[in-house]
């Protein structure tokens, strides 16, 4: 089957020819990717792991109401997904009593995060985040050519005022805050950053990533009208809903800027099983109740453990637990690397001085009762 | 929950103002969207199809073994799916007798397009595709700047030779060919097409669209090196596979090119439950040369249907049959419209001549019989 080229050219000559074929922008792109997957490690390692902390999933699973109706839809997947999302959207509204012209669904945060920066980041525009937030918001920016503004997170809080006088400073296109946080875990009351948007400026929009909120207490949510238009709200079913491998998200706002999503967006990249799944899922309120609570327990626990090995668990409003380890990010990193060798994945924040922390995800009991095993090992090992 | 905006500004300015969030590019974009799907037209109908034949999907299902492996990962779906594709990326290697750095397994052929495009088509850059071929592609291209150029079909056919022609006279980025074609089912030998890549500019990368490749005669794939920098290859499971709500597409190119897609893609984007059916699928050669043999015999069914209404089926290398409604646009319009009216979901070419005709998906033998039931009152309304 296989043939020769025609007229053989060098194979310098060749891939000069294959780096010509870039836009400069993608020319000037680095070849690094946001995160390394847990199998991607598995396959490093040799050996699978004994808990899965790393990733902030929910390994408490989906309802068992999603888990059946992505069975059935199974069946069915020789049809492309609607490419509306019609009966999710509608559900979704409901649930958040606003319209569905308000409601976007999309491949996973992930995914509407890079639509919303191509609509709205040309080359050399700026954006503001906070220093050490999540690295695929910043992927996308960079990728769309935006120059990107750190603000320092504040006593392991983003900082609502800050970021947003940032964004005034430099006139940035948009600007992200995630509420709880990620990867400290913390989080503001929706009033408070209500109120620092006050000072949010008039040509920014702010990207309030909610991912974790259903984690969070009562009033984490910002309570803005569903038409404001200085932001729009990003929320996931890859964490308290368990279907990270699913990618289902969804965005909140203004109708016109939901409807300039389908310049862009691709139509049917939505998924029919996720879709099936995530309407599943939505409708069944005890299964959320009940993720919740072991959330919390999970989070308790971790604490515990912590601190029974001198160690101190940051307050957490979501899925994952930040534990200061008390020392620097060489003691952190070698932490996280004991765990992993000791079949913890486990991740760690990227900026100082958070890096003084590792992460650790919610896990069932059987998963804490390794770390509970593992801990005072690693800590032996990064101590030695 | 709800709060007024703390200065509530005009409805006027609020549009203006999220007009203005918008990037240049995007401002210029028109609303429109490549497709109305099936759902849409069901709930503007209020009543479901009775035959869906209007999307190429396969009626005849995944095999039962990627049903099975997909049931089997939604209770897993609490995980991310695999970054790199592992598993699925070097069956797919092994499948094609290349390396896995020559396979890129993404969400569908729409997000593979939309990437490509993204890595080479900067603003003003030209591209070239025949008219009336995938608008999805076209979609892409001027989402990102593009400068599409188009050639006509010739007889039915995509013509390679004035593609390729075209592109050297506009100096193309990219050439868009799809073999077999959709909408009109025709193909080429991959002899034929790499004879005629001969005169593939230098400097043009040749997007070989073979999504259907596997309903057509031996001998259609275009056998060229694994490392041949002159074209990318799509494939993708949503056609013979039938898996299309899956969402899972590959690319086979050279290395450099196919290792250029981590700068932009969504790295976590896979969703797990399609990736685990889809290497299932590759591995059931058994149901794939079942679904071959439908999809043959409804061609040929469709083929008599036409000719007892005095229509002419064109020869097909895929999973669909343009059929010659033998008289113009107009008319062929009308037909689509009365068939949708008899529950009968079909679409048609966009452009002159090849929107002579309609476009039949392959069906079961229930879904031909209500084919046949309903042409010819739909022939008949049309001449009225």
């Amino acid at each position: 089957m296989r043939q020769a080229l025609p007229a053989r050219p060098s194979c310098a000559y060749l891939r000069a020819m294959t780096h010509a074929r870039f836009t400069p922008l993608v020319q000037s792109l680095p070849a690094t990717v946001p995160f390394v997957g847990p199998e991607t490690q598995v396959r490093q390692r040799g050996v699978d792991f004994r808990a899965r902390l790393g990733a902030n999933e929910s390994v408490f699973g989906p309802s068992p109401r999603a888990v059946a109706a992505m069975q059935a839809a199974a069946a069915e997947v020789w049809m492309y997904g609607d490419a509306e999302s019609h009966d999710l959207r509608h559900a979704l509204a409901q649930r958040h009593g606003v319209q569905p012209q308000n409601v976007l669904v999309g491949e996973g945060i992930d995914g509407l995060l890079g639509n919303l920066v191509r609509l709205t980041v040309a080359p050399g525009d700026a954006v503001v985040t906070s220093d050490g937030a999540y690295p695929t918001f910043n992927y996308h920016v960079t990728g769309h050519g935006g120059a990107l503004h750190k603000v320092p997170f504040r006593d392991d809080h983003e900082d609502p005022a800050a970021l947003f006088a940032k964004a005034r400073e430099v006139g940035a296109k948009l600007v992200y805050l995630s509420n709880p946080d990620n990867p400290m875990g913390s989080w503001h009351s929706g009033s408070d950053i209500l109120a620092a948007m006050a000072d949010l400026p008039e040509d920014t929009l702010l990207v309030l990533d909610e991912a974790y909120v259903e984690c969070a207490p009562r009033g984490t949510a910002v309570a803005v009208a569903p038409d404001d238009p200085r932001l729009i709200r990003m929320r996931t079913f890859s964490k308290v809903y368990g279907m990270a491998g699913a990618r289902v998200g969804y965005a909140l706002a203004a109708p016109e800027l939901i409807a300039a999503f389908d310049k862009v967006r691709n139509h049917f990249g939505m998924n029919r099983i996720g879709q099936a799944g995530a309407l599943a899922a939505l409708a069944d309120d005890d299964w959320l109740g009940q993720v919740q609570r072991d959330i919390a327990a999970a989070r308790d626990r971790i604490g515990a453990i912590a601190a029974e090995n001198g160690l101190s668990a940051l307050p957490s409003a979501t899925n994952f637990v930040a534990v200061d380890c008390g020392r620097d990010a060489d003691f952190a990193k070698a932490m996280v690397d004991n765990l992993v060798e000791l079949g913890v994945f486990v991740r760690m924040p990227f900026s100082t001085p958070q890096n003084r922390c590792i992460r650790i995800s919610c896990g069932t009991a059987a998963d804490l009762d390794i770390l509970a095993e593992t801990l005072p090992q690693a800590l032996a090992a990064a101590r030695g």
